[in-house]
């Protein structure tokens, strides 16, 4: 099966937005083991519309149309598809009715351009969409089925993943024989990770790919056929044993979401003391929902005085040793645990940058703390000096992974590949 | 002149990286008003490549093709033209010769593999590249230049503004008579807009665009030619009394990039109190390098006992009237604001769902308040109920526009379309 995408949108095009749609399409399909062998975007043009859909039917099996099903005059999918097909649009009753009743039922005056959204072209396959007004649909072109989807993300992968993925796998069988495990590193850079892992042979079936999502990179280890999939399992072991510590988390998408998850299955609570980090720590976790059982507050103390008087840190500390060292970011975290007697408390001050760096604490240098009720861990280390973003994410995954070590009774501070860390 | 783009590179296509450098592209080309007619992204494969140059170069007058420079042999897109224009590659003597200098100068051994970057189609005019190993080329293939640049962002960006950018002025004697406003809103939907933009009769030359970044849409206002740059600020200045209160920024990405602006500038200082918004207000200001010059704290009090004891909430406050209340962010407040003396502090306090609702109180609602030196100002607002992320970042919006239009000298509390406002 040949699978395109035609990604539709003036804005889209003109780059006013980012097309996170098409890579999450890309991605989801991916992991299920189906490559996208093109992709076209194309602007809110009848004619650009039309002449893509064309061209592409002859290429591909399937193709994913995303955007443009919207109620204003520049959505018109629908109409160059009919175009494209030498048919004409109708009203299909079922998805008009659908809308008279969402927005009675959501007391809303349905402007008369909606009742567009019901207009499909006459072969059109309707396609449902229980969480917006637009429906998709599927027509079939030459050799390809083209399957309209909405431009709203939350609605193109409801549509995904619950009408898209079941219609290819009976339409072309898809096996659903494959199986993908994800390790998410820090501190290698995507070759330093290939070289590594150079040493590994890998049974036919199963490969590796990489994705990076700044500070992590992540390990994508894909297994196809039942062979494989059962070396799935020691492969990654083999994986985790070459790369070590630089190994935080499995089948995770970020450090947060290990952290929350442990978090609330545990029944422990935190506290957070922010300075460099700026409330990135704390916003990560409130992401999501339920943080609120173990998150007693994320306190972003950025100036010293806040630093005194919220969390008591002694200003003879703030002037003997300065905001970024390690005493300052003990006192933060011990400071921040103690106000609610939290069980665990994390504290971040360090230079982000671009200003602010010294000969002895240049751009990048960052302490970083773990208060217990026993015990306060802590180390200062130099992120290769990069943007003032990477700086704090990378901060904030070192400090994430400290309280995660802690949370396994491993060694909270080790050696990240590529991160020095100051003696002490 | 018909510009098109090509992007390569299998892992834009598969979605493992978000193209980021076709979105800067075409808008960075926009605001000189060229716009992108049509955008393709291919794989690394050979025939896909060739197939593409082919295609588009009976369509486009000039096509930018993205990546597939580097040494690696999945780097095809000197060969792939090569292929399509019925030529051999040949080494480029300057850029060999430029190879193995860098490489000596920056004392790095040269990979055999590097000097496969000197090879280019024979037709090719070399353009250089100052900032990276992969030189840039154009050629001529039926209607259409194909200039060949890298896929490192950096290098991409400086060879689109030292070079594509001249090139095409030469070549197609593109003016530069543009000019661009942009408006930021919010509480409208981006139809809503169109409709209340409906009555506006636009001069010639001056077109409008809309561009989604939740929780805000931005008005693009875009004129072409000198009279209609003289027109613009009459039409902006039309647009801002339709709108009125809807319009919270001119020429800004973001409302914190206001705020940040008007405090960095004003020398006020700022204290924040986060419950819902949870750190989203204090991260989005310390984004901005500089940021610490008025920011004193964000303190994300997330349970109700660290509004007591780090804002110093009267614990009777919240027995009577809730977390979620007037009076409770009130409280707080005075007491982020109190803490440093601040001249101003913002607090939320919320429902963000998607559980937590009440009847009286359901998911959306929100408490926000802006404490002054003088006086607390209060509202709460019922965000339509949608997704967790959008009540958080709507109720950061109304919060940072409180505190805009109390720096104005505006009223500080207004209604905005589709937020209902509770009576207090």
């Amino acid at each position: 099966m040949k699978l395109e995408m035609i990604c539709t949108g003036e804005e889209v095009l003109s780059g006013q937005i980012i097309d996170t749609n098409a890579a999450w399409v890309a991605n989801t399909l991916m992991e299920l083991g189906i490559e996208t062998h093109h992709r076209i975007t194309v602007g809110d043009r009848l004619e650009d519309l039309r002449d893509a859909f064309i061209e592409r039917s002859h290429h591909a099996d399937v193709i994913i149309v995303n955007g443009g099903l919207g109620p204003t005059s520049d959505d018109m999918s629908a109409e160059a598809m009919a175009l494209a097909k030498g048919e004409s649009l109708i009203e299909n009753e079922e998805w008009r009715d659908r809308l008279i009743s969402w927005f009675s039922k959501n007391n809303r005056q349905m402007a008369k351009s909606n009742l567009k959204q019901a207009l499909l072209p006459e072969s059109a396959v309707m396609v449902d969409n229980p969480v917006g007004t637009a429906c998709g649909f599927r027509v079939k072109l030459n050799k390809a089925w083209l399957f309209f989807t909405p431009g709203v993300p939350f609605e193109l992968k409801h549509m995904i993943k619950e009408q898209f993925i079941p219609f290819i796998k009976s339409e072309f069988g898809i096996s659903e024989n494959t199986a993908l495990k994800k390790l998410l590193t820090i501190g290698h850079g995507e070759s330093s990770l290939a070289d590594n892992l150079a040493e590994l042979t890998l049974p036919a079936g199963i490969t590796l790919g990489y994705r990076s999502s700044m500070p992590h990179i992540e390990i994508k280890i894909f297994a196809r056929g039942d062979k494989a999939i059962n070396q799935l399992a020691e492969v990654t072991k083999a994986i985790k044993s070459i790369l070590g510590i630089a190994i935080v988390a499995e089948d995770r998408p970020t450090l947060a979401a290990e952290i929350h998850h442990r978090l609330f299955q545990s029944g422990f609570s935190l506290s957070l003391a922010e300075s460099c980090t700026g409330g990135m720590l704390t916003s990560q976790l409130i992401d999501f929902p339920g943080s609120s059982s173990y998150l007693h507050h994320g306190l972003v103390t950025y100036s010293n005085e806040s630093k005194v008087k919220v969390l008591g840190v002694n200003p003879q500390i703030l002037d003997d040793h300065g905001a970024v060292s390690i005493a300052t970011v003990e006192a933060m975290a011990r400071g921040a645990r103690e106000i609610l007697d939290s069980d665990f408390a994390l504290s971040t001050s360090g230079i982000a940058g671009p200003d602010g760096g010294t000969e002895d604490k240049p751009v990048g240098t960052v302490a970083i703390a773990l208060a217990t009720k026993h015990v306060v861990y802590s180390q200062m280390v130099k992120i290769p000096n990069r943007s003032r973003q990477l700086v704090r994410s990378l901060s904030a995954a070192i400090a994430y992974d400290m309280l995660r070590r802690a949370l396994l009774g491993e060694a909270v501070i080790v050696d990240y590949p590529s991160i020095t860390r100051f003696a002490k």
